[in-house]
């Protein structure tokens, strides 16, 4: 048994390069082999989200707070709230982040396969996002 | 991409053969392959509590609400509170639940292993509990 206490694991902004705006991120999990969970806590502030990307064995999403969005490639953009879970199919390209003016926060899970949890893509522009 | 909307899905009693008082189970996430991934929100009123079982590939608890505990077999109990996180490793033998006067919610994910992610063991009785 492992134990990490609330406020034990420091947050970071989550990095430009993939990201628009700004967005804190709070480890929750990081296994790879035999578990190949991980999840971590996204705080989107508004406007903020990520870029276009995959996941090799998908994410489901819990939406812990708020109001955002979330799109797959070629489909419409999706409301989100507090409390909704939404699910990414393995190489589903998407994005997902918060409102034009609401913050969204939510807790991201998704497996590691061979230690790769993402694969990043091309940024999602303000035309995109809808804003 | 999947959403499955706030309040769309139901919550259920978690079954007295494998718990001890009451507990609320509502569904986040039940994947097979090649996502194992299975997330669940679960409510322990006071003094209720999980029995003894183990997780094929191991199991995290992300405390959402309240204040609980948990022992992994032949450890002391540990206290739990709001943002805490647990881990078990696969195999290891353990339970979780509220406190004896306070209520605990908390996400479980964990992932199944040929379909199987919990193998459930004796109950946890009123001297192990601590109460």
């Amino acid at each position: 048994m492992n134990v990490i206490p609330c406020g034990s694991v420091a947050t970071i902004a989550a990095p430009e390069k993939y990201f628009t705006g700004r967005v804190l991120q709070t480890p929750i999990i990081e296994n790879d082999e035999p578990s190949r969970l991980r999840a971590v806590m996204v705080g989107f502030e508004p406007g903020a989200r990520t870029a276009w990307h995959t996941h090799p064995l998908g994410q489901t999403l819990y939406v812990v707070s708020g109001a955002g969005r979330a799109q797959s490639w070629g489909l419409p953009i999706v409301e989100l709230k507090a409390g909704d879970v939404v699910s990414f199919a393995p190489g589903e390209k998407h994005w997902h982040g918060a409102g034009p003016t609401t913050a969204m926060a939510h807790i991201a899970m998704h497996e590691a396969l061979k230690g790769v949890h993402v694969d990043w893509m091309e940024k999602v522009d303000d035309e995109q996002f809808g804003a």
